[in-house]
């Protein structure tokens, strides 16, 4: 698999305008954007650091994902996003490696990506998303 | 605080070697370096990914932080690692802004750098390094 850098890092959080003051304040990154994820039921907020982005992920609904993690493990780091030129084919040679995938094929995710999840019992617990920019950008 | 990038990312496994094929030979990263850390009692794996580092932490010893957070929250990712100037002008910075610290000032750490940990109390649960190029680079 061609890995070009860590496109982001997604962070758990219960609440983002609580979260806010840390980042903005205390690390001086910058809030770019703040967008609404409907079927992942997040609400998701944007930093820039160097080459990767922070997105922080916060539940829109208790049947979110998100709120489940935080139920079970607290706030924290949720998942490492990888950059591929190609996910369909990143997935393709992780499945024939033998990884679990989440995703089968790439999907829509946040900032007009298209992303696709391995499943963390193949990668160490660690809950991994391969992504690319989408066809629309 | 001014942050250049996300230097690296701790992540704490049981056993490098049974992680190892899942980062070279899945995701294609290549293992440059394994080092012992004494004083924290780890085995690190650092593996390089555009500006950032992975860096697998194997505790060396029940008595390990890593051993003790595979026990609570299992594998995973473990803490994130920022890119700073001063590690002890943003030490400064942060706890003048109410941030609680777990090192007072810069120590060694692995790869030569200068670090320093933030209390996840402070930080969204997520456990800060800051750090820099040691005075021996």
């Amino acid at each position: 698999m061609e890995i070009t850098h860590i496109e982001h890092l997604g962070i758990a959080v219960k609440s983002i305008e609580e979260s806010l003051p840390y980042y903005e304040q205390v690390l001086g990154l910058k809030c770019y954007n703040i967008e609404v994820v409907e079927d992942q039921k997040v609400r998701t907020a944007f930093f820039k650091v160097g080459q990767t982005k922070i997105e922080l992920l916060e539940p829109t609904s208790e049947e979110s994902t998100i709120a489940k993690f935080i139920e079970k493990k607290g706030e924290g780091v949720h998942h490492i996003a990888f950059a591929v030129p190609s996910v369909a084919d990143a997935l393709a040679e992780a499945e024939e490696k033998g990884v679990k995938l989440i995703d089968k094929a790439p999907r829509a995710g946040a900032e007009g990506l298209d992303i696709a999840f391995l499943h963390p019992k193949s990668t160490g617990s660690v809950l991994t998303e391969l992504c690319m920019p989408g066809q629309g950008k």
